[in-house]
Parts: structure tokens; C-alpha cells; sequence
């Protein structure tokens, strides 16, 4: 792994409850926060229905893209929990209930209360690895590039943090943060974008938010090296420094 | 439009800053409650970074498939707010400071402070009608079936507003909840199923949350027509009722 090496991901979000907002997700920011600890840059999100051409669809398109998909959602005990079966369609393998997944749902549930529906949760793939679910044991999996997890927050970052250790890590961004000094956007555009110009290799973003009938704004430097990411906060305060109403630099 | 129409809609949010984590979307759940009481269902979310050719990717698969894309962010006058570009890209048509926009701009701008950042913002691609913004003036627009919004959630909502009286329309869902008596979804996973194929109009969702150790799981049914709604949501009740550890029905 070089020192600027970058590795990818998207995450695919299934189910019908996100797409129509009664559950407002939780897991996006998230898993985007963890993986890029590690150097591992979320570059696309797609949210899709709990229907198997769409969510099939869905993988396809970004495994071939990225170095990880993590999905989540659907892999419950009840009909409208497709994801394993849908996963195994994109891959073109085989699903069945996998003794390993058994022997964990039997750690929480009683061998008399192991009926139909919850044998389902125990489907993998042919060729996946579990991931481990210690909050209630039903498992997630791993297959290829693509890991399978639950939608529910508390357990889905269980299920997270079990399969970091197995991931590819990158050099993670040195992220810098700039405020704005009170300025608007519109009055230190120019000049940012002049800093920008002058660092190629760092991403520079400005983020207002509206509060109380006036913009409060951040600008955000990324960037592999350290140096550059400084360097670049120190242009921009500087810049924004001489600029008519800019506060003092605390 | 005959009472069983439903009109489609996806939202494409435009930004690192939710790709990365920094900002935690809030907009994907608003617009969707928002544009469900008008009968219109959003099938499909993307989030996309600042970069042209994802954006011109997203929307074009998005804008040939539903009947509405509603988009977020990358409006405002810094060098990495590059929707409206993107957008005139997609469609292939020029783009240029718009008057109207201009005038608008100078509602809340002084002429001597429209410097040239801030002009981007009146940058409109050929064709498109304003989405008026009274928050902060500078405008959104609609192009086709495309629908341009600011990032910033207040503002977002305000174009939201002003946009949504051009928009047709479908039948609203009728959405009726069930709250599972207490019982665990794979004690009830196999008699839902078969309650959901009794209905084949009714989309049935089973939607568990985890606090303090414990499932809490609410069963959801969705139907244009409220006689289905209502007659799933009873034979769901009753199901449930009979299942041992339910609670009593309140």
C-alpha cells in the first residue's frame, strides 16, 4: 500500500421505510465516518426499494465500481427481507441455510422457537464469510467485495465493527477546517477558488448553513498529505483575513 | 389522472460534505413525506460527490426513469458549486446569467456586492423556469422534469414549497401502522407473509428497532386504495393477536 494509495466505497441503503421517510437513516453518515478513518472514501450512496431487480441492480452497478459496497437493510426473518437472496442473484451463486448462521441464532433463540421464518435469517450465499452480530446474532455476511449488514443502527455498527479488521485500508484524508471568519460565501469565493486552483491535490469545500436569518460558513480542506492540507488552511485564513468584514482570527 | 395513478419521483443530493459524513442529510426524508402526501413516491436516492460527471451520470439515469428528479446542493457561488453547469450538461443546453435571477439576487444583494461569485449563482441553463427562494433569493429552477434545490434545508424546504403547485399529482397512499404487540418479528414473520399475499395491491413492510435489548417492531401497510389498507391492517391485528406472548390489543 503506497503512502497515497486510496481505496473506494459506496453504500447501498434497501428498504421502502428510508425511501419514504418514515425512518430517517442513520447508518450513511456513519459508515462514511468510520470507513474514513481507515482511508476508505464513500463516493457514492445509492437508497433503494425492498424489490430484488432494483436492489440487484444496485450492487451490480457499484461493485464493479468501487473497492467495497456495504449494504444495509433486509435481512431479517420476514417476507419483505430479500437482501441475501438478492445478493446471491447478482453474484450468480447458490443460497442456503448455513449451519454457522444456525449455530448462531440458536445463542439467542431456543431450539423449539427456531421456526421457518427465522431459519430464513440464516441464508448466505455460497462462498460468503459471516460477519458477527453480537447484539442479537443473526449475522451478516461478506461475499467478494460486498458486505451485507442490518439495517438497524445499533447493529449494524456491531456488525461494522467486526469486519474492519478484514478491510483494505488506505492513507486516511487530513481534513482541515476553516471558519469563515463571518463572511459570506459570495464575498470570498474568488479567492478561495484561487487557493483551490493552487492545490490540486486537495479537495476544498465550502459549507453554509442558515441560522437565524444569516449564513454561518465552513470551508473544509482534504487532503492525502498533511502538508498540503495545513498549507492550504493557511491560504485560505489568510485570504479571508484581509477581506473587508472578516472577523479577527481567534 | 384515474384514482390509481401513482406518480414517481428520486432525489439526487449533490455533495462530499454527505458523502464523507460532515453533514448528515436531512433533506431525503422531508422530501419524501413531503411529496408522498401529494401521492407522489420517491423509488430511488442518489448521493453523488461535486464532480461534473457523476452529476451528469446521476441525473440522466435518474430524469429517463421517474417522473421527477428533485435535487440537492451545489447551487451557491463557490468554485465547487457546479450543479447548475452540470444539470445545462445533461440536457445539453447553454447556460447563462439569467435577468430574472439577477433581479432577484438584487433583492438581497447591493449592486455594488454582486461581484462576480455571486452572479454564479443567476447562471440558469436555457429553458428552465425559476424556483423562487424567499430564505436567501438566490433561486432554484426546474428544467424538464428536473427539479434544482438548494442544500440548506430551510432553503430546500422553501423551494420545495414554491415548486410543489407545478407538480401533478397521484393518488396519496394510505399508510396504517400496527404496532406488533410486543412480539418478536420471527413469531409473526410466517402468518404476515401470508397476509401480504392476500393483499398483492398492498405493500407490507415489517420494521424492527432495538432499544435496551429489545426488539420493538411495527408492521406498516401501504395501499392506494384505503378498503385494502384498512382490511390488511385488521387481518394483521388479528393475526397477531392470536400468536402466544401478544399483548393485548390497546
Amino acid at each position: 500500500m503506497t503512502s497515497n494509495s486510496s481505496v473506494t466505497a459506496s453504500i447501498l441503503v434497501i428498504g421502502d421505510e428510508i425511501l419514504s421517510g418514515r425512518t430517517k437513516d442513520k447508518n450513511i453518515g456513519y459508515i462514511a465516518e468510520h470507513l474514513m478513518t481507515m482511508g476508505i472514501e464513500v463516493r457514492e450512496v445509492r437508497i433503494v426499494p425492498d424489490v430484488e431487480a432494483e436492489i440487484v441492480a444496485g450492487v451490480d452497478a457499484l461493485r464493479h465500481r468501487y473497492d467495497y459496497v456495504f449494504t444495509t437493510g433486509g435481512i431479517g426473518p420476514t417476507h419483505d427481507d430479500i437482501t441475501a437472496d438478492s445478493i446471491a442473484k447478482a453474484f450468480g451463486v447458490p443460497i442456503a441455510e448455513d449451519p454457522r448462521a444456525i449455530e448462531l441464532l440458536l445463542q439467542r433463540i431456543k431450539p423449539e422457537d427456531l421456526n421457518e421464518a427465522r431459519r430464513r435469517m440464516a441464508r448466505i450465499p455460497d462462498g460468503a464469510e459471516l460477519v458477527q452480530n453480537p447484539v442479537s446474532k443473526a449475522p451478516g455476511f461478506m461475499i467478494g467485495n460486498v458486505i451485507v449488514m442490518a439495517g438497524v443502527p445499533s447493529i449494524m455498527q456491531a456488525m461494522l465493527d467486526d469486519v474492519t479488521p478484514r478491510l483494505k485500508t488506505g492513507t486516511p484524508l487530513t481534513i482541515e477546517t476553516v471558519d469563515a471568519l463571518g463572511l459570506p460565501e459570495g464575498a470570498y469565493a474568488t479567492p478561495l477558488a484561487t487557493v483551490a486552483q493552487a492545490f490540486p491535490g486537495a479537495s476544498i469545500g465550502s459549507y453554509p448553513s442558515f441560522r437565524d436569518g444569516t449564513f454561518h460558513n465552513q470551508i473544509v480542506v482534504r487532503a492525502r498529505d498533511p502538508q498540503q492540507a495545513a498549507a492550504a488552511k493557511q491560504q485560505i485564513l489568510a485570504a479571508l483575513a484581509e477581506l473587508p468584514g472578516a472577523r479577527a482570527i481567534s
